[in-house]
């Protein structure tokens, strides 16, 4: 998918919404479980009942791979779903991966080319060489971890590198990679407050936000400080939205936490 | 595993070799392509001729995922071979994996009691509470990147940091984590000079070093300056032992390759 289709989308339906796909075998609701794959049944019917509310869908890896060959088949099925029916949304695989050059090859064959994922988490720690091959994919995208939202984040992402803070390091020598116009970059929302230096380094980056809700992020101050002409936000929300109720209603419910955030958002776009 | 049998095992096969299994569709001999499961044949064949030469086996993660659900298919079959016939041998799930709190979780139980691994490589870069819960698995051994052996490496790992290169700072920082004697580290071993550095931090931890062979590293030196009085390090080749040759002998091949690296580890362990 192009960023600018992504725009368009955003435009559209008035939303930047990612909804996070964390699905877990024992959050997912009771009636769910006597189907021949409960994961992917559950994502289905998220999907139905919140598409028109969103731009995106992120499953995150480990929920997947928890499960073993069952977990990458609801994967693989979520997948397949999302492009067949729902081309329009922007596909995320949380995966955080990382490794040398030709081995980094491999993740980003795998992720973009047969699962058919628009884009990758990726965690910067080993350099260039383990992130270009993922950017070397046109109409790909490469989700950098910069600033994450957990408190581990200040064990050394804030650390002072070379006269500023290591996270921003990572954002400025991401940019010197080649095709680095493929960047997006992973922004924890409890940080709302460096938003504005983060966009001083990177003023028209896609920043995918998570932390909004159950991490306790606002989604008001994300905007205020990271909204670009072309909105350059994607927030996530994962546990908030698909846990909203272990009913038989919870695709419903569900829904109804999107449209909460998505009228937020809609506001955030009329003032923009 | 207990790092105490981990050295039992070094000191009876005078070998602290870990063959890395990157196995590649493209690179496996032509014969073994009409099995059922390719990949699966090719480690059998190798770990066969090789496990009285080495003390661990490290899959790569990417070269499964690659392969999907067939892929995951023939790790699973890889880890219950080697635990059920050669539960001797250290096994190293190769993921570099690290996700908040509550996901590195899932990818610990899924790697360490799903799998059955006794180690996974996990990446530093959120902190803490990304590390820890890899920790908290008695007798299992979580294997934290310090200083990688790919030209990225200095893009981040060697900035100086509070005085210090921000590998060294993830080396002591770590130090602090709970349960941190399960921690051993990622060290690349075309940075040997590195090593005293790094030995001054971390005396005892094992290490498991990539980089000799394929990427140039010298084990002289590696030993020289990295190893301790349990010997404290584990010394990785993938294709250079696995891709040995290209014919119906390549298990033999392999197995050839090995036992040179061993017998330099021999003297290596009798110059102790």
């Amino acid at each position: 998918m192009t960023t600018q289709f992504l725009i368009e989308q955003i435009r559209k339906k008035e939303s930047f919404l990612c909804i996070g796909l964390d699905t877990d075998l024992d959050k997912v609701p009771n009636h769910l479980l006597k189907e021949e794959d409960p994961i992917f049944a559950f994502n289905k019917a998220i999907i139905d009942a919140t598409h028109h509310l969103c731009v995106a869908y992120k499953p995150n890896l480990a929920f997947y791979e928890a499960y073993g060959i069952k977990g990458w088949r609801s994967l693989e099925r979520t997948i397949e779903y999302l492009n067949m029916h729902f081309p329009e949304q922007f596909t995320i695989a949380d995966a955080k991966r990382g490794d040398i050059g030709n081995t980094s090859t491999r993740y980003a064959k795998a992720f973009f080319e047969d699962l058919g994922f628009d884009s990758v988490t990726i965690a910067p720690y080993m350099g260039k060489d383990s992130v270009e091959p993922f950017l070397a994919f046109k109409d790909k995208h490469t989700i950098l971890l910069a600033l994450t939202s957990n408190k581990g984040a200040f064990d050394f992402q804030t650390k002072m590198v070379e006269g500023q803070e290591l996270y921003k390091h990572v954002l400025e020598t991401s940019k010197t990679y080649e095709n680095s116009e493929n960047l997006m970059y992973v922004v924890g929302a409890t940080k709302a407050e460096y938003l504005k230096g983060i966009r001083s380094i990177i003023p028209n980056s896609f920043l995918l936000v998570p932390g909004v809700g159950a991490q306790g992020g606002s989604l008001e101050e994300v905007c205020k400080y990271g909204m670009t002409k072309d909105v350059g936000l994607l927030i996530n929300s994962s546990r908030g939205i698909i846990y909203a109720s272990e009913g038989v209603d919870f695709a419903e419910a569900a829904a109804d936490k999107a449209k909460e955030l998505q009228l937020h958002m809609r506001l955030a776009l009329q003032h923009q």
